[in-house]
């Protein structure tokens, strides 16, 4: 879909054009239905299967894809008709939300689904049929309208954006930043003057690099991930990156878990490997806390615990760190048994960070 | 601390009286030791008590408050020199955060203790004495300049903040709303156009108001809590409650942990009775979701856990719960044996909890 948005035809802004592409996909679906119906065929629906041996890392774009496998949800199948009908109502309820520029919660559809006779028994239940919808389409659940309960994460910095009638500069939306939206799609970005782009895992770091003034010193947005990216978060981060063509660095804690978020960024996840082109941003650089970072900066560490050998092997194993650069990392930090935090560089004073450890990582990075 | 702020002798802005009054109290805990000192006493310091039996309710003031118990900790008892060093080197480092107006993380405090000598062993430990400080001054760790990593709840309305620089409208701020920071006490209420404040426990509810135009309908302040609300929360509810006149109203999940999220706003928690006079709201009001409503609106329901049962029973017997109001309440919930969540209004349609359920219950109320 990005390809499509980034021609811009007749000077639509975002938010225009993914609420037309998306109209007309859920039209699509419920049109090929009725010609099924007028050719007096059995209606079914073609669902890409999202089992595991059907998602593939794929190489050149450098995120889980799924692969060609799928599956028919057909009315002629005794076992599938409550599902299929589901799906249409879900379909229906979506194209009402996507018309009325409105959007509901994945909780607010369960109970909707009251209404229906076919209602979901459980959260589930509408969860799984919310996804088949999705992968069917190859849009994102936000797209259709239905929202996850939490927020993504905080900007800070000189992007003005356009959210309904109201333009946001997110230099001045108060301490704690501009805060993503789910709907986040149907923001439109009108000026940027930053060059760069830092996330961060904690709003600790967040509040620190905001306090010593780090977006005017790099010139630079700053993200505050609030821990694992919500996927409004990563929408974000991958529409700054190709939109107005930022780099993207990730700065997190120098833990498998830390490793772990960041490459969700960059490289997707495999279980939304339907809708990773368009949250993944494979050009995002990790830019520490590294093993090498904790030997270079002496900071101070926890030992590392049995879950955190575990899990740094088992990435050690993934594609996504197959890289020169994460394979090293990786046994470095297995070798020395350590891990540290990203703001364990207060030892050297609050400022320090700000002060020399970044501006030190992005020259050597850029 | 409010009454004096109440006061503001010489047109000072909030944030400016603040400022003033948490460095003198700082000021005035070295000057302490000092004079101890130089009449050749070994210096101690008086530190409250928080223990168990001396937090009390106090019908008064509708809250939980510290007693009349305290210790000393003295630097004549060998085991207490470490923990009182502790204290003293806190305090100087938050003297300084407050005069340079600046913050840290809880977290970045026990890594700056590494250059104190007599750093802390772990983040528990500097946790205490964090809090030793806070009981003992009587001001809350936020003014002290030591943050905790979260921010606080979303707010969307006609209110008009300043934070450092920057004037912020929370009708302007994105669908998201203005992110209540940590250093909310550090913010000046400007302008504000609204007649009341309704509290939502979901950023699911928080959306649906937005974007059935509720902070309008209802002339009212959004406020999104997600779920239990953070100390920042707390202290900007008791703020427009008291600096603005505002009345506010809690609309919760119907079930014990959503009765708790509201109390904890309305009556402060137990174990913060040292800082309840900055962060309760005894006003605040609960409107629901309640057991009458669960009958009266004929909404989906779960069946009560056994844990509910037991919290709810615990509930009964809580001070914070004698009101009629409430023992009615739980007493009927238990008769039930139901819970629902706020979000399950939708089983009428999406537009339901706000054109049906708000307003009815706003006008039985005011």
């Amino acid at each position: 879909m990005s390809d499509e948005i980034k021609q811009n035809p007749e000077g639509k802004s975002h938010k225009e054009l993914r609420k037309e592409y998306t109209f007309n996909k859920l039209k699509g679906l419920g049109q090929e239905i009725i010609e099924e119906i007028e050719k007096q065929k059995v209606p079914s629906v073609k669902v890409p299967s999202r089992g595991t041996s059907n998602i593939v890392y794929d190489e050149a774009k450098r995120y889980y894809v799924l692969g060609d496998r799928y599956g028919r949800r057909s009315l002629g199948n005794v076992k599938q008709i409550r599902k299929l009908g589901q799906m249409v109502y879900v379909a229906n309820f979506c194209k009402d939300l996507v018309q009325r520029e409105k959007t509901a919660t994945i909780r607010e559809m369960y109970y909707v689904s009251e209404g229906w006779g076919i209602s979901f028994k459980t959260q589930q239940e509408s969860n799984i049929v919310g996804e088949d919808l999705e992968v069917t389409l190859g849009t994102t659940r936000e797209d259709l309208g239905l929202m996850p309960e939490e927020d993504g994460a905080s900007v800070y910095g000189d992007l003005t954006l356009k959210d309904g009638d109201v333009e946001i500069n997110a230099l001045k939306a108060g301490k704690s930043g501009y805060t993503i939206s789910p709907t986040i799609d149907q923001v439109d970005f009108l000026d940027c003057n930053v060059d760069r782009v830092i996330a961060v895992e904690t709003m600790g770091m967040f509040h620190r690099m905001v306090q010593e003034k780090a977006y005017d010193r790099f010139n630079t947005l700053i993200v505050g991930l609030k821990g694992q990216a919500a996927r409004a978060t990563r929408r974000f981060i991958k529409r700054v990156n190709e939109e107005l063509h930022l780099p993207v660095y990730i700065c997190n804690d120098g833990d498998p878990w830390g490793f772990h978020i960041a490459q969700v960024i960059i490289s997707g996840s495999a279980k939304l490997a339907h809708v990773n082109h368009d949250l993944a941003t494979p050009d995002a650089k990790f830019m520490g806390v590294t093993a090498s970072d904790i030997i270079n900066y002496d900071l101070p560490t926890d030992n590392l615990k049995d879950v955190d050998v575990m899990r740094l092997k088992e990435l050690a194993k993934d594609p996504r760190y197959k890289s020169d650069f994460w394979q090293t990392e990786i046994k470095k930090m297995l070798k020395i048994g350590k891990k540290a935090e990203q703001q364990s560089f207060s030892k050297y004073g609050l400022e320090y960070v700000v002060d020399t450890y970044f501006p030190e990582k992005l020259e050597a990075m850029e």
